[in-house]
């Protein structure tokens, strides 16, 4: 593992998730699993001294650098981190916010791929995710399973026989497994049933979080389904709970996309038309309406209503216009109205482009 | 003149109205005066009988063609007309909209450069009408006295020594003139100014209408303002009370758009922008929504935001993309919803194109 590594590394495109590829890609965008891990040595994060964080983040890093095949994995130091550089691995999905805006020694071990990090100091002591494009669960399981593996190898986790994997909270204890899937949504939304459909997860103890965790808002008709235990219930449990929901959702939001466009096609292809006339001539434009904007525009490319763009640039530039990102790419830090201003300009030079190709 | 003509010979671009030349082009669209006449011999038109009516049409009729120089004016018998070619000519502003939907013997003699236009059979046996571009009264005025002089000179006028011209209408009777200037005051509206200018043009006895006069909405931000005493004033005292104010509402337009730039630039250019955006990427699009949107485009391509497009092709667009327009260019009759539709199309071609060369 690479330490002492600069952002810069990650500035480019949006990695593993957002790709646009995988199974059901036009509503799944990514699948995910977290496990979370901490060593039996040492309290809790809570009960830490600032000693104790420093001692807990040396131990890992030094254990997670003996993995050979882990030799290009960059340890980012987040505690060195300037806040925009933070937000910038929230708004790739990296870490969490409360891991961006907590105190004290704590980082992330990050795949170039960015298929996979580590947290370290976040919640637990190390929180593993793997997250891959489309619907990919097994996959994303069979992954993060050897890097467990990996790691349990070369330290002691704190561990019950009876009650599994010890956590900082108590809703993670078991398994310390949350399993997720970002859906796109904009058909449901559109056609008022998303509030059934989160009513109907939540009875089957599924949770529904927003683009950005716990707590974030469903920006851009993104959500993310995950189960709400861990104890109890085998990891294989715990995936298939998630697993068995997401075709239902896919074939759900496939029949709204379906009768929005057999109702009246013209008028969809009116709204994600004009969504992106808008992207392409604004002059500022906050991150919310961007966000909505490019959620139109998404479902109108995958519904074969826009052929001006590409899904993937729709997908990297749901990342790139967030606040950070803009920052990171333009090299400096922007009041909110100069970020607005240089938002517009981006998603002129991504999607202004290719106009003369336009569909009629 | 020549009888029989059929529409097809205005279908193209938009005459001298809306042409964009003229001073003071950017905000001042034209300037018109019409004369009410008419013949001695006749009832006034609500007393006459079809058989009158008729043979009102066909006196002046002949003695308009007897008048060489207007070998290629247009006659168009306007009560033979389906709707829509009646609709086409009120959006040419070439006839009212009272003369389009009366019954009866009627039409409108047409000067090909559509500068001039002589009602027959519309409230008063005749109204003379010439339009110029921008703010010219003067030289209205001459071309509509050397017409008036011409048609006078072979026919008899009802006429008072005392009181003037007589018309059907009181309010018309003296020099049976209205003088008028139709103007883009889309930055007073968009300060909020604009019910306090019209209160003060009230007060001096000025009239404010929409687009299509009276009783029309003032659609696209357009707006004519004309006199309303005919009686008790010389024609030259009449134009001057419209030449007077003209240059003082072109100011208050002129420190609006001012005040709206150095306020705040990027706002006005967002919005313009965005005008821009939707017109070319609609699908669908109501004719008021146009207006208002082309009415924002007008501003920008005149304060220099907007370069994508010329004044003259948005000018155009304002009158091709009205109902009945929309109609004679497609050659059929639409729907409302499917003139919606074809609206859009039409935006797109018109201003889709030019995308390239669009200033960042």
């Amino acid at each position: 593992m690479e330490t002492g590594v600069k952002l810069d590394r990650l500035a480019g495109e949006c990695g593993e998730w957002l790709r646009g590829s995988g199974p059901d890609a036009d509503i799944v965008v990514s699948s995910r699993i977290r496990l979370a891990r901490n060593l039996a040595e040492f309290p809790f994060i809570r009960k830490c001294t600032g000693l104790d964080r420093a001692a807990i983040e040396a131990a890992l890093v030094e254990k997670l650098s003996e993995i050979e095949q882990w030799d290009s994995t960059l340890y980012i130091d987040v505690n060195s981190l300037g806040e925009m550089d933070r937000h910038f691995l929230v708004e790739r999905q990296l870490i969490s916010r409360e891991h961006a805006d907590a105190d004290g020694a704590r980082g992330v071990a990050v795949d170039p791929n960015e298929q996979f990090s580590l947290m370290i100091n976040e919640e637990d002591h190390l929180r593993i995710q793997v997250m891959h494009s489309g619907l990919d669960l097994q996959s994303a399981w069979e992954q993060i399973n050897q890097i467990d593996d990996a790691v349990e190898a070369r330290l002691t986790y704190a561990y019950h026989p009876k009650l599994g994997y010890l956590t900082a909270c108590p809703t993670n204890v078991g398994t310390g497994m949350r399993v997720s899937v970002m859906l796109h949504l904009p058909a449901l939304v559109m056609t008022s049933q998303i509030e059934k459909v989160f009513r109907s997860l939540h009875k089957i103890s599924l949770a529904v979080r927003g683009l950005y965790g716990e707590g974030s808002q469903a920006m851009g008709d993104f959500y993310q389904i995950s189960n709400q235990i861990t104890l109890g219930k085998s990891e294989e449990e715990l995936i298939a709970s998630v697993a068995e929901v997401a075709p239902m959702l896919i074939d759900y939001e496939r029949k709204a996309r379906k009768h929005l466009v057999e109702g009246d096609r013209n008028a969809l292809h009116d709204r994600v038309s004009r969504a992106y006339g808008v992207l392409c001539t604004a002059q500022r434009i906050s991150s919310e309406e961007t966000m909505q904007l490019l959620s139109s525009v998404r479902m109108g490319v995958n519904l074969g209503l826009i052929d001006d763009v590409d899904i993937a640039t729709v997908n990297k530039l749901f990342i790139h216009t967030q606040p950070a990102h803009l920052q990171k790419l333009r090299g400096t830090e922007l009041s909110t109205s100069d970020r607005n201003a240089e938002r517009a300009v981006y998603l002129q030079s991504h999607l202004g482009r290719n106009r003369s190709k336009k569909k009629r």
